[in-house]
């Protein structure tokens, strides 16, 4: 089989007594120079971070890091109570619940905003043309809608807030507003932007590649399961966990 | 079967308008008020983070994100190629090798140091007991060694630099530093007190429990491997990795 | 929120002396009676299976399980090395690569084998249909095609043979000769119906159901990822892999 | 870095038109003529398996597959809900449950087996030693106790009963029946055998090597859990579980 060139990495290298990493030496420039905010940003960008840029990241990590008792967090316990010797397999299991349902929303909604910055035809348009065509499927807009938050999900004001504050250009929040309005209209009722509207907006307006927008929540859910291992290794919920789901789920002869 | 009593949970709660994590207003007092790593210590604690134990927690993230090409990066890269609809999976497999055999070293010499700290006997009879009884047993001890940075790991003596500018107690490192000097001592040459030491002394300076300091490796290789996401996305080597190994690995007969 | 009525299993329950898993009993009627094979397809269709699904299923499990150094073992032989107390997070990371690139064409080929089955025009022209549109937008079919085994791939024969002998109805792997010739034909050229394309033609033979056809060779995988990871244990090749794989990739500044 | 000599495989190899397991032809000698646990022995051991090592091995499987609401289930069924495109995600987050706290009693109580039929003194008075040492250290025995199948686990008469009607030499059954009585005389009451001491004798009976005991648990599970994502593909229980889950854990500032 052809194996094809030899790809190449940019990333990090090093000799005996230096590490680089995106060029910078990691012992000088780096450990205790940036704070890890920074150093996501210089690692995924490969150039210095601004403040604006930090901020607006911190914002993001921040919001997403915790949300209780989640599908996540609930496999996450389970999987420390089966292999507690295996930290990384809890979390990474939790992880894995980082997935289309509900984190996909978050790169659908960072689509839609692309879209609408792109349209030839104008941003106004094509956000009427987005909303309309989801009311006619009946299908949610990726970014709207929350079931408990109503009528406003309390976090996106916020988040925009703190953008404006460190001096974003604005055009991906002006576009999610412009979205907004046209979903309210095309629906008949306001639906809220969501977190994940929200920080749909923020990520792009500091560059963060569409490829990876899922992956900025993995980093900051990853800290959010940590504690949750942490309360799990001292008031353990597993056992209860799992006896009240096996008492709640009935079996039944029909399928 | 007994579920036993109803285990609580002190991390998240929320109202129809409020969030709350660790018992504050995630929207009023966390989100673009705090950095991410200060979120993080906030949610492991519970405890508003000092500047002393933030600036340490950067250090440590910052230094354990990124080492190349490593084994967990290969894995990552890899599955993103097997499955790159699936961000989440990729990321995951990346960090179950976040193991014993390389991580796990972390967690063992946080334990020697605790030991030491903790001897009725003192600290430096202890060290000395436990850096001959490794030379006895022809073990390495936990947080000293490097296959490839000789004589000296360079990001140790910056870690400590920065701990020590941020005004930690310093007892872990002094522990740790009066392990280094027995290791020398019993196995008759200098072996290196590498990063992963560097890093257990400094979650000990800052009172990171003791369960979790693995996952901090984990939040922070996260980080990392999200980086190599990209680079994947970007420059695909998955292919090449895979057809390189199959080739370098030749069948035999023999078992 | 609201959280539905209750769901119910029909998969497995038990009292203090018995254990039923699908209505039988399992000490009685499974346990030394059912081969693993045999108990697959009761667990997935809550059928006694016949003689043929058995055989035809063993045949698909038996094709899928072992193809030497690939992408999966690779990740899992390297998290073996990294947790080498975590068995179970070898296999998972290994069986995070069962995704969209390589086993995804199976499903992918059963979809198009049931399109073409229930196409109210007829098969041959949904066949002559699928393929041309395939040509037209250079796309390759799924279940078609072989880097290696050319101009056949020598699974599918034997796999159509044993699935006849077995007494199946037939009209999957007709369908699936049906489409091999319009591609063919579309295509100008010969391009072989590759493994993956005969295992999806059998599992519709035997009524797997569409949504869990990954599944059988997630099943089927995890039992070749413990051989290599028998293997491993035996004759680590982790290192190895590492260091090749760190050397090939070479470093550049050129993003 | 020293990558050390190239390793070696034994598994498998291909040429243009052959594909070889463990010297075997796949397709002239293994498709449509080994069942699937065939295959699997055949795997692992690189030895065509006897009847005896099969029928063993199927009864096994057949046991450690289904056991209803199990942790790991419900973290497959909460990932399924969370990444419905990415089912082998699913199947890994369940997989990464057969750790320590369950599955591992099965190697646990392999170890024992072994110490005594290894025991230099004979087998009875270690079988004693070892039950009183775990008596005096209040430690449960691995391979006895249940919670709910008292006083005995159903399904390890009828795993010895299989295994003896298949002719198995019975010196590991032998051996988990000595430890048997020496337990049930060390604690003063009877503590069945349960059904992970039973497969972990059977699987010493049939020879398979001790470090990969707990792969045979996680493919027989791994069946069992793609079952339960077709039910819940089906009849989706992930929000109820969820939602259930929330309710149950109540928030306390009491940490």
């Amino acid at each position: 089989m052809d194996r094809g060139a030899a790809p190449t990495t940019s990333i990090a290298r090093s000799t005996i007594d230096k590490i680089y990493v995106r060029g910078a030496d990691l012992v000088d420039e780096l450990i205790g120079e940036l704070t890890f905010t920074e150093m996501i940003l210089f690692h995924l960008t490969g150039q210095r971070p601004s403040r604006t840029q930090t901020v607006v990241l911190d914002a993001v990590l921040v919001t997403l890091m915790e949300h209780g008792i989640t599908p996540s967090v609930i496999a996450t316990r389970l999987i420390y109570h089966s292999a507690p010797d295996s930290l990384q397999s809890s979390i990474a299991a939790g992880l894995l619940g980082v997935g289309t349902t509900f984190i996909g929303t978050m790169e659908g909604c960072a689509a839609l905003l692309q879209e609408i910055l792109e349209a030839p035809e104008g941003a106004q348009p094509r956000a009427r043309a987005i909303a309309e065509s989801h009311r006619e499927r009946r299908r949610p807009v990726h970014g709207f809608g929350h079931p408990q938050h109503k009528p406003d999900d309390p976090r996106t004001p916020k988040l925009f807030a703190v953008a404006e504050r460190a001096g974003v250009k604005g055009n991906h929040i002006a576009a999610l507003k412009l979205l907004s309005k046209e979903v309210d209209s095309a629906f008949g009722r306001h639906i809220t932007i969501n977190a994940t509207g929200g920080t749909a907006a923020l990520l792009g307006e500091i560059g963060i590649p569409r490829e990876i927008v899922r992956g900025i929540a993995v980093i900051s859910r990853s800290a959010g399961l940590v504690g949750h291992v942490l309360e799990e290794s001292r008031k353990p919920a597993g056992p209860f966990i799992w006896h009240t789901v096996d008492d709640a789920i009935k079996y039944s002869d029909e399928i």
